[in-house]
């Protein structure tokens, strides 16, 4: 499987790596500044990647402005020299000790979380609920949330936090596919979306499956009510699973009405603040509500499969590419969706 | 497994069933009558039950108050003659065509849905989601909520409600089977509170499984805050499950608080209105939310056979008695809890 | 969803249901006759199928043999006129007592299992495993094996068998989609061959999902050995579930050897005689066996959704035709693979 | 949860570490001899553990015999002077770096499998199936399997294979919860024997449950026919979960034949020899069949719990101690079963 880049040549001097490296940090809310910090050093179960591209997420604007939502310390990045971002992906320049799964010049998109591997949850294969989340010398990594990301030129990730991208897949089509991956997770923590059952609903409801993997641009709720057009999509017998990607304030309750009895609902955002749900609505048709902290249970080696088979074209939401030192300006067009911006790319290294 | 009751003797005479019965109806919200009805004929898959006891649930008071909490029509029974309670147990004393699962005169206690049998939730096993609810042609019954119920002399049952009852446990305790049911489907629900999980944390927290499947009166929530409890009780590692059957308002979020990563809630009860849920903390902390209505996935068997074993003892919760004319009074102890009422049966069947 | 065929009209006299109807039928083994039968009624929860094409199954093969392969009795259907045949496709032409789930002029394709639906494995959902199995009067159905089935001019199904076939989908690829559904079936009982898993597994090994799904005729056994194919392929990690439909003596234990440690086979066929098993090297390697008797867990429909939206062309396995007439014949070609016969169809009624 | 034994007193030289230590050791097959090795360190994630007493499973007497069951290397224990047993508990007396999960002094018992934690397999939760079996280097140990056991005065062990041992257990029965764990780890992967549905078959079946925990001593098979004996019991509807241990070469067939369709079977033994296996029977029956290496899943967390509540009484199946001296003796009485013995438990450290 593994195998290195077409440029690979000789591996001595190939991917000489320098000692320091540029990478953007934060300083105070939404106070980003260029500065020149260490390569890091993989560990065992480590590699250390060369960023290549990476894409903006809203989750970096919104630890920009808030720190990182994570459950220790909501703060937890300011004032620490902190680099952000997560949807990156680049090529392996040096592996850390053990490590044989993975080859020096080998292109990997990377997904956010490594658990511990010791704590109950990861015991149980939920590394994402990790209960040592943020507990650094313990081996979980959270990179772009509790350890240095992806605005970089160099970062440090753990083998499991690695899916191998094709020769024919640009770098920034891969640096799409976590945010695919997410998705994928969410339809299987809602059990068993299994091949055949959630496409066939995308199907007569023409909506197509890369469409559904970016739903939030899909349906135009300032134009349809969104409820509405599901029943009639579904000619009133309702969704049997709900992707909640917006975090709008009414979005669970819209939900849980567009689900038939016993259907489920996977919210993969939030409002910042709480908001009325209907939970006797909730009780008496049997739903059940899926809260996902981002792409667990390996969905992103799925993802990568998926796009690398071209089952759907990530490229479509790809809107607009900047430089590295144009960081700040990819994240305002992200932020403020300037030009009907969806996915911002940062080509970290030049091609 | 299926055997008559100590006192059968000849099967021709020794249940005559009469042409009609007493039973109590609604009429307006509150408004509660006795009156006579004619004897319901059992179908194929379906029996007589003599009702010889029942318990009052609080569902059973919202719904004289509210009408049926189903999804079709909130004022289903009102100015029907609708007879409410589904926390019965009795006597079988005539069988549906095809019915051999069951014998004439054998004891049993009832869980309250039977699905369609037909719909796409039935056919997945989740008969209490049944797309069909309260469609009586096509089989589906929810005795006490969509179909007459028991706080009558006779009441029709599908064979899928039935569990069997020992001998030596006494009417009033069986009527406790489906409570217990709930709390049983509700662990089920939340995914392989397997022998010794469950149990373990319960002890470890000093709070016995008897005493767990009756939560609501354990806690005293005047003298200490639930979350620093469960907080406390678990050195600060959290709960792995919660059954909330409060329908308290903040009881969500604070179950949310009780959790550890990835823990699980089961909601068995709800608010009447939309309450504000901090969908961030459920997200951020990936927490399962799992609404269920009453007692699925053939829990009340379970139920019934743990009590058989008497691995906890029911009776502790039954604290009055009244006759089939003091049904409203039984009501009213059960709504105001007069004298401390927890769980009041109204033995309908003098013995 | 549900629409009458194109070529409905008035629905008075458009599909007139004569008296009778010929059906082949069953004498001793492998004695099949053409005799006159009344046509069937559809009762509650079924209806009447115009039977338009039919494949033939090695089961239906083996049937006509040795008689059916159930529990309660192997040799059923001797002597009692019995018509075989399975995997059948036809229109909707009587509706039995409460059905609206489908309409009359539908085009529909089939599945075997219509649980009893009051068992305690039908409550379960796992249908297939009806504990009633062959026990008419309690609603259990098993056309072409405990009941009449396609090889005739009219079929009652269940409802719960019936999966809708699209305006452009051929009858001969329609009779096909019963076929899929029990590899989809075994796929989903594996648990979790959720997409992008097994499409990628498939991918890699340069192995399509259509030929996946018909997989005996994929792999030449005579020209390379299988496990060292499947170890070569997946660059020596194994397989991660492994669909075994050939029946061969030595296929478990090949099928054991082509997973890796926690892998699981789906055994959908079987020799006839007990084999020797590696049972040590099951356990040693934490390997699941699962058992399926075809295509429960409504898999069927999942199967006519992948097929209806072209994700697969199982026309391509299909390559002999016959009439009614040639009933014998087509038989003949597919137990004796004349002709390197794969799937051969009868069309029942010419078009 | 976790706390010093009662005799701890200062931490600093209350545990005095030697620089080496008693072991038995293997040298050619059942040649098993003393010698002195350096006591082992704890790396991170792992402590140092003063063996207090360790029981005899059947296991190791076959190891002893043919080298370890595992995938990689059949021989792998001869010539290397490999100390065997996994049966075994003690007390923490080192923590290895970044340990805070448990405490020096503390009590525990152990389950075999620390997988590495990186495979597909570990990321699964799935551990007992790690694709890096005996890959020391990568974090997997198999104690007394593929890394030195517990016939020895120290052990290193992963934290993940401790469980804590309460004050009021004594040391012989807090070996034998691994034993239990392996039942309960089978209990979980047939899945789903939640409360009150094993147990009460078991009740039915007039099985207690420390019986059926060892269940290849309840059956007298001498004397009756395993088959009719479940028929017997369960009123002819078969049991819906067979736990085999026994190893027996007709026991699968025997098993498949004692659950109903849809019965689920749990191997944790099997016959050195492949055997004859009625494949047939288990795909028309819809069987499943969970090979498993041992305790998995965490289940002897809660077995110690189960035990700790002394839910059921492991002592009854001890029947002898020997020393540490004494161990060929141990070993003989329980592999030829000497005065009946059942759980033979070597009291390595003499209280």
């Amino acid at each position: 499987m593994a195998r290195p880049h077409p440029d690979a040549g000789s591996r001595g001097n190939q991917y000489p790596i320098p000692a320091s490296m540029k990478a953007w940090v934060l300083g105070g809310p939404e106070e980003l500044s260029v500065v020149e910090k260490p390569v890091p050093e993989p560990g065992p179960t480590e590699v250390l990647v060369r960023v290549d591209a990476i894409a903006v997420c809203a989750t970096d604007i919104e630890i920009m402005r808030h720190g990182v939502p994570a459950m220790i310390d909501g703060g937890l990045p300011f004032n620490r020299g902190f680099t952000p971002g997560h949807e990156y992906m680049g090529t392996i320049v040096k592996l850390g000790p053990t490590v044989d799964e993975f080859q020096v010049g080998e292109r990997v998109t990377v997904e956010v979380h490594a658990g511990c591997g010791r704590c109950q949850r990861c015991r149980e294969g939920m590394y994402t609920s990790c209960l040592n989340y943020g507990y650094r010398a313990k081996g979980h990594r959270a990179n772009g949330f509790s350890t240095d990301g992806g605005f970089a030129e160099y970062a440090v990730n753990n083998i499991n936090t690695l899916a191998h991208v094709p020769d024919d897949m640009s770098d920034a089509e891969a640096t799409l596919v976590v945010t695919a991956g997410t998705a994928m997770c969410g339809l299987d923590v809602m059990g068993g979306v299994i091949a055949g059952e959630g496409l066939t609903g995308t199907r007569d409801r023409r909506l197509e499956m890369g469409k559904r993997l970016g739903a939030d641009h899909i349906v135009n709720v300032g134009r349809e009510d969104a409820v509405e057009a599901v029943q009639r999509l579904t000619g009133g017998r309702g969704a049997q699973y709900v992707l909640e990607c917006s975090g709008a304030p009414k979005a669970l309750n819209e939900a849980a009405r567009m689900v038939n009895r016993g259907g489920r609902i996977c919210l993969a955002a939030f409002p910042a603040d709480p908001v009325p749900v209907d939970l006797a609505y909730l009780v008496r048709n049997n739903i059940y509500v899926f809260g996902i902290r981002g792409e667990g249970k390996s969905a992103t080696h799925r993802a990568a499969a998926l796009m690398a088979q071209k089952r759907f074209d990530a490229k479509l939401i790809h809107t607009h590419t900047f430089s590295f030192a144009e960081v700040p300006t990819a994240i305002r067009y992200a932020r403020e969706r300037i030009e009907d911006a969806i996915k911002v790319v940062v080509q970290i290294r030049e091609t």
